[in-house]
């Protein structure tokens, strides 16, 4: 298992590729409308899912799989589970706030032409793993780690991404078969995108600000 | 609320800043013992906060704060902390796999001279958030996606990091004085490194192998 050097100077990154980085950092945003219909190559989809699993994961678990969803039938389903949820979700908020609520275009299922279901086996790998005794939360973590990944490498490769979380999870699972010991992280639409927000959408439309990073941070101690 | 252009032309990658952000991706490395004492200057440290905290977040939440430690009797202690939770971790493992737990280095807290708790305020924004009424962890998920910003973030500055899970939160808390109510989410190391492991150091020591992508993505359905 010591083939191959363990250890070896760190590959440095110009100014250029640092950059980039922050430019995926600050350009992503969660997408919801601006999808075209152009299909995803597949080299270009398994790039992403190989970014994905190449998230860190808690003792090394990589309890993630990936479930993609490109049949229009199938998403127009998804679509419905959605809508019945979105409903619920609505009927949480009073009055001008539910308008604008109801205003939001909060998926793209149907648009994307790709979805992809992301979920965590909270068995793998045994009852015991390095790491996940004290934050039992810690293989979701791991998993929402894979997401951002996938989330950052599409928008190097122009495609755009958005998160649903608007979903009953009996639905999803009874829609795409997943077991019950089996727990669902992310839904996520993708597709080729021309145009995207220069802010995050929901502040564009006024639903909330971004605090600012001062107020974030505290030095020593909560509230330091 | 409506004074900048909303939607503009999507800035597209070069395939140079798309392999830069796949380097970052690929070569991050989860630190524990390659970190120098350089300092980290301010501006830098700012910048990987500032990533943090332009991640996503469920109805534009922004449920994290930030506390950065670096007062090394404060770090000394919070390692007291990791010692004590670390010795009921191995003793879940049995035998050889005990011995094999014992002999990895799992957190750089004395060694890297920037340490960051990474905190999630579940109540902040009110009680109905866009996004989290039918997946509550949502909020949580956002403030791993800040944690995964800052990664990229750090990989892309020459700066190494490392997660460590391994701490009782009552200990946390008590030594950062974090409120009841507010949620532990990471606990970070950071600082720089000339070397990194060329694969994740779990793999290298044969704790664990990396699963075939392949085996990992279904389509259309579970196990499709």
């Amino acid at each position: 298992m010591h083939k191959t050097p363990a250890l070896a100077p760190v590959a440095p990154f110009s100014e250029h590729e640092r950059d980039a980085v922050y430019k995926a950092i600050y350009s992503r945003r969660d997408v919801r409308n601006e999808f075209l219909a152009d299909p995803i190559p597949q080299e270009v989809l398994l790039r992403l899912l190989d970014a994905a699993h190449h998230a860190p994961s808690v003792g090394f678990m990589q309890p993630w799989n990936f479930i993609v969803i490109r049949d229009p039938a199938e998403r127009e389903r998804l679509w419905q589970a959605f809508l019945k949820a979105n409903e619920e979700a609505a009927a949480k908020f009073d009055g001008e706030r539910r308008s604008r609520y109801r205003s939001l275009k909060l998926e793209g299922i149907r648009q994307a032409p790709v979805n992809i279901c992301v979920t965590c086996d909270r068995a793998r790998g045994g009852d015991v793993i390095l790491g996940r005794t004290h934050n039992t939360n810690m293989d979701l973590y791991s998993t929402v780690c894979a997401v951002q990944n996938l989330w950052l490498a599409a928008r190097a490769e122009n495609i755009g991404m958005g998160w649903v979380s608007i979903f009953n999870d009996a639905d999803l699972k009874a829609l795409l078969e997943i077991p019950d010991a089996i727990e669902i992280v992310a839904y996520l639409c993708l597709g080729y995108v021309d145009e995207l927000y220069t802010r995050p959408e929901l502040e564009v439309k006024g639903w909330a600000q971004r605090t600012p990073l001062q107020e974030l941070v505290f030095e020593g101690k909560w509230r330091g």
